[in-house]
């Protein structure tokens, strides 16, 4: 905690310097990433703060960080109480803070790179009231004292083919370019990452887990597109992927490039591009429209194609997931595994099968009280042991080229007390009534979670967090803009219609604080479904599961199942051995026979 | 219709002397109510259209009203299309019309007493972009060419109660004045004329159905309240049951009184209190804080002496409703029956009873396909006969000093065929997924909506209308601020926390156009509840259903139900024969006995 309090006395010299008696410090990116590059992760290092989420701001006498429920024990233990107040949002915020903490008159300074204009309107008109102002900087003061400061990644920018992709970049480009026209503006930026590389077909390895690459994109209404990526990224074989119709530029090249819409209509979201980029287009005499990034609902809709690689990839990747709850069960019980050793050994097992590019993010490894933290992330510190009596969860996915992958499974160590069973049970409940859900085209996921939530609700308990979320293919692990989850769910993305096509989680889960925690994690697909007899004029949507693994059967009491929701398991256990089957041999394909064997 | 072009003409000269190029009408009144006094229907006045919802914008060479799905055929037989455009909300919007279809430069008028500020926003900008501007009258052009306009109802002013209410009106505005004193601001408007009902303990009867009177409130941070109300309405025993903290004025007052608050911070609700007011205390150098109105919330959460009130109100009109139900049975296959004569027979036993105040809402009376319309009203035109093989819906309720009900029960006259029988026990089992539904504290209706319709979605079905919505005591049938439907329904209402003691509907409900309609509604409260071996902290909550009226067996396959929906209708048949036997005699009680006897 030396060094962070080190590092704090010369951000306020350099903010002094800058004439400023404060600034603002978020967690993200020029690209609102929910995952961030080491070079980008200045809350980290100012603080010492390692969850993901979070906000500081300091002040000339004083300094707060900006936390939510899940981080109020973690940031305690990581973050010193002599230099920062510890914040709960949402029940206080930045701006009610400064509203009492802020001196009459205050300039308070932001990195315009790395918030959006929404995020900022409430801190302005707090500081305004004061006499004060929030002050755009030219330079990041953070930057001016971290010396030893990362690079950005220098991984290539790489094609993503279109045998993967299903659509060519040039057909996705030119839909954008048709959208532009009926929205009648020129041009829209892209400056989410994910949205950069599934319009352009490509890949890049610049965040842990995510394939994406570092730029910028300025697509134009004839599909012409202006990409702005460090040279070095770039060879001939991508130059090639590209084609003419996309220019490359450096990506410093892109903040003058905004001033160059004098008299045109750009689309920026208002979500997804900083405040930044829409300055500097209305600095240069363009227009902004605030509209939805384009990109968005098309590459949550999964074509044919990506379905077929979810597929293929699911099934390798539940093959080795099972491979290794084999080993686990064998193992756990006679001692001397470890969270970090069971994370180790699964990696192993997703890697023997030949095609893992990556993790989709930091495997959750979580056995006993560690499993009620459902963000809990496993280090040389926190590692524990697997013991009996403890329930073991791991939840993990890979990056393959043909998908990405999502999973959760909760397995004894030893015999589950008649508690965990029922708990187990009800959430098993859950997460069939969501596999099970049929719902009208134009159905929101808000409008379904409470179904994964009923059977717990029923018992007085509940789970602190979504349902389900969207991901990508061979992109991000989470990915917009639907969602499962309650309505008051922060960003909305509940409200957003399900449509076919669509993949989600299906993850409801039970949390006891101290003593263990269960998830049961499957991917789905939306699908449309004829029902007979139904209203001719209303179109029914349904979901798919995608992923195959067996649910352990001896947490399962199958008293508390009714005979619907036995006839889906048994189905889903026979689903898992025919396609997990061919995939197995020898003593691991007895294992899943038995595992998948009749219940109930 | 001829009339109405004579109206708009009219109307049209009237702009011109105004110097207007163009006028709004809403349906509302200076209140913002649900249901307007005959005085206050400008909108049917100068279109003929008789609907609940509805807009029209006058422009020099057109005009347009502004209508949802509910009232798309209504519109076409109650208004010309020689005079009107029709277009439909909320695929088209009044500034959508206004951006192609108002002039460069026009100066569009509407009356600040009918909307609120957030609903004239988007119109402001559209025409501001033409270079135009969007004008407040000082007097409604309307009225001065509507001459045979109706004054104010005349009703008076009376008390509520204590003894009824369950809390002084002394308590509630002393309330009220500390929550002022929280919010930092010095006052309070009350328009809602509910909410002011509410906070003073009086009732009147200038709106058919809710027995409101047409006033204004302000209530002061020391609890002291400036009361305006229209001086004949008030009489000495008012005057004595007011007492010396509430001030009275006359309505005329109200807007002077507004622009003196110079250096003051009022709170007015920017979703209950029209422009008008805020206009009005800025110009007189107020602040304006837009909060919520403090009462929405106090009201909605029902006192034990309300709930008890209730209770007995629920218990005699069930009888009545019963006894009507026994006579439907007995005389509808006999032929001669009609919606109204059916209406007219309810009425009847509903005033029987010696208690009656009002009914609650006009009674929808609705046989065969006319049961398909949710919102169907029967008149002289188009009163239908009720015919063997329909299924015959009726949706009415009662005033009473002690409560206010709302049901819907619906018979078959004849026998009703297979189709019928299975869409009624799906709605059947929709009703009794909320009325069983646990939950935690802080959800929200959103949340549980899809209860309702999951055993609709899953045969292709659904219905299009909210489940539930809140009802006041003694007050208006539909009150806020909760209610029970998708997160996407307008207002966002969905989306208040659901709270102990809240009262509302829970009415599910299939329509098949041209052909029958079904609605299953009772009313319910929010209770908390304990559920052994849940989580300690977490408040669970759950519903008591109030409303006692047999449910048509006849209609009920019960191989649809399961095990425990069966419970939960022998269960409450058994409630209702416990209930209402003691209030029926003879025949009525023998037929109670059957209707109510063991399903399955």
């Amino acid at each position: 905690m030396t060094d962070h309090h080190a590092r704090l006395a010369a951000l306020r010299t350099q903010l002094a310097t800058d004439g400023l008696d404060g600034f603002i410090v978020p967690l993200t990116d020029e690209h609102m990433s929910e995952y961030v590059g080491g070079y980008a992760q200045r809350l980290a290092w100012l603080t010492g703060f390692e969850g993901s989420a979070g906000t500081a701001v300091v002040l000339a006498d004083r300094a707060a960080i900006f936390i939510d429920g899940r981080y109020t024990i973690q940031v305690r233990e990581q973050v010193s109480g002599d230099d920062w107040a510890y914040v709960g949002v949402p029940a206080e915020s930045v701006a009610g803070w400064l509203a009492a903490a802020a001196p009459a008159g205050a300039r308070v300074g932001y990195d315009p790179w790395l918030h959006t204009r929404a995020g900022l309107a409430d801190i302005a008109t707090v500081l305004a009231e004061k006499g004060g102002a929030l002050v755009a900087v030219a330079r990041n003061p953070i930057d001016a004292v971290w010396h030893d400061r990362l690079q950005p990644s220098a991984a290539m920018m790489r094609p993503y083919d279109e045998t993967l992709a299903g659509a060519s970049s040039a057909t996705k480009r030119s839909d954008i370019g048709d959208w532009l026209t009926e929205q009648g503006a020129d041009a829209v930026v892209l400056s989410a990452l994910d949205s950069i590389a599934w319009a352009l077909n490509v890949r890049g390895g610049d965040v842990d887990h995510t394939p994406v690459a570092l730029s910028y994109a300025i697509v134009n209404a004839d599909g012409s597109t202006d990409l702005f990526v460090a040279p070095e990224k770039v060879d001939d074989a991508l130059r090639q992927h590209l084609g003419n119709a996309v220019r490359l530029h450096a990506r410093a090249d892109f903040a003058p490039a905004l001033g160059r819409f004098q008299g045109k209509k750009v689309i920026a979201d208002p979500e997804r591009a900083v405040a930044a980029i829409a300055d500097a287009i209305e600095a240069g005499g363009g227009t902004v429209i605030a509209r939805r990034d384009p990109v968005v609902l098309a590459k949550a809709i999964k074509n044919p194609v990506e379905v077929a690689g979810h597929r293929a990839a699911s099934a390798r990747d539940g093959a080795a997931l099972s491979r290794f709850l084999r080993w686990i069960e064998a193992k756990a019980p006679r001692g001397g595994q470890t969270e970090l050793s069971a994370a180790a050994k699964l990696l192993e097992f997703r890697r023997a099968e030949g095609l893992l590019l990556d993790s989709s993010f930091a495997t959750i490894s979580a056995t006993g009280a560690h499993g009620a933290i459902p963000h809990y992330h496993v280090n040389e510190q926190s590692n524990a042991p697997l013991e009996p009596g403890q329930l073991f969860l791991i939840d993990s996915g890979g990056q393959y080229a043909d998908g990405t992958t999502d999973v959760t499974r909760v397995v004894p160590v030893g015999a589950p007390s008649a508690e965990m069973r029922d708990r187990f049970t009800r959430v098993l409940k859950g997460h069939i009534a969501i596999a099970t859900a049929v719902f009208p085209d134009g159905t929101c996921g808000a409008q379904i979670d409470g179904f994964a939530r009923r059977p717990l609700w029923e018992a007085g308990l509940d789970f602190g967090h979504g349902t389900g979320h969207g991901i990508g293919a061979y992109l991000s692990v989470h990915e917009g803009p639907q969602r499962i989850a309650s309505p008051n769910y922060p960003g909305g993305a509940s409200l957003e219609p399900l449509r076919a096509g669509m993949m989600l989680s299906n993850e409801p889960g039970y949390y006891k604080p101290g003593e263990y925690g269960i998830r049961i994690e499957n991917l789905i697909l939306i699908e449309p479904r004829d029902i007979a007899g139904g209203d001719p004029d209303r179109r029914i949507l349904g979901f798919e599961t995608l992923t195959f693994v067996p649910i352990e059967r001896d947490l399962i009491d199958p008293a508390l199942l009714t005979d619907a929701e036995l006839t889906w398991l048994n189905s889903y256990h026979a689903d898992v051995e025919r396609i997990l089957g061919p995939l197995m041999e020898g003593e691991d394909r007895q294992w899943l026979s038995q595992k998948c064997a009749l219940v109930g």
